[in-house]
């Protein structure tokens, strides 16, 4: 089907949300069923699992099989409201803001990961390179593209000779 | 400060949550204010505007300036729901399943762009490359790092060959 007009709230009727409902779309499926031990990044890691779309979404995982690689996200579910704003990450001994940082103890906990696609059956998507612990809610799933998603730097700020293979 | 166990949620009282709630951690300020001729990517944009995170996060910002780029995590505010799980994506006229393309209409319409940043003052991050409309809601700012975010591939699916540079 094609999106059209009805399918957008009207610009006029735009409210600025307090509050924003997410519902998870899947579960992600790990050989990490605590936290002592995952990976820091998916970069880090050659830990195989799947990631299971529910049912009712399943229609929406046509096409993605011709991708190398999904990003997903995903919600922090064990991590306590209110997070520290600052706090000191996996990388560092020091203090750092949290929005300079890739801690799971965000304002909103939402993890981000870019796994390589083994293949996809029905609802269950096979994935490489796993950071994620078990059971851990799936929110959304992009395909990976480098003309998107690429940009060439260097300038990586207080990471720049912190970055290492680390486990939590 | 030091993340400890008492920042968790306990994993034995873990429970598969049905709705997660979000909040807004700050606005986006585009030059883009109708929905009509946004670029599609932030790679095929160079319009420039801030990211104005709220007061109350300000000292999540610290250390964020070090770095090239931002992953902006937003809210598509003006999607209604539900979506429908396959249909017409930006650039083909072909119905392709929603977890296969980068489309705004997604069971959760949360938006991903890595953004340029030019100088952050206070609480205004002053972005380049920007594709998105004015006054959205942020949810996510983290830094961009290609170490953590970069992967080697042409495998991109159907948008093979139908890569350009278009607007909405």
């Amino acid at each position: 089907m094609e999106i059209t007009k009805k399918d957008l709230i009207r610009y006029q009727e735009r409210k600025f949300p307090k509050n924003i409902n997410f519902h998870p779309i899947g579960v992600i499926h790990s050989p990490f069923t605590n936290l002592k031990g995952i990976p820091i990044q998916p970069s880090f890691s050659d830990a195989k699992g799947k990631i299971e779309i529910f049912k009712q979404y399943q229609a929406g995982l046509k096409d993605l099989e011709g991708f190398s690689h999904v990003i997903c996200l995903y919600f922090f579910d064990l991590v306590k409201m209110p997070v520290p704003l600052q706090s000191k990450p996996f990388l560092t001994d020091e203090i750092k803001g949290v929005f300079g940082t890739r801690t799971p103890f965000r304002p909103n906990p939402i993890g981000l990961s870019i796994l390589e696609i083994i293949n996809i059956h029905t609802t269950i998507i096979n994935v490489n390179n796993l950071d994620i612990l078990d059971k851990t809610p799936t929110i959304d799933i992009k395909p990976y593209v480098p003309r998107f998603d690429h940009r060439e730097t260097d300038k990586i700020g207080w990471l720049k000779g912190n970055i290492r293979k680390k486990t939590s």
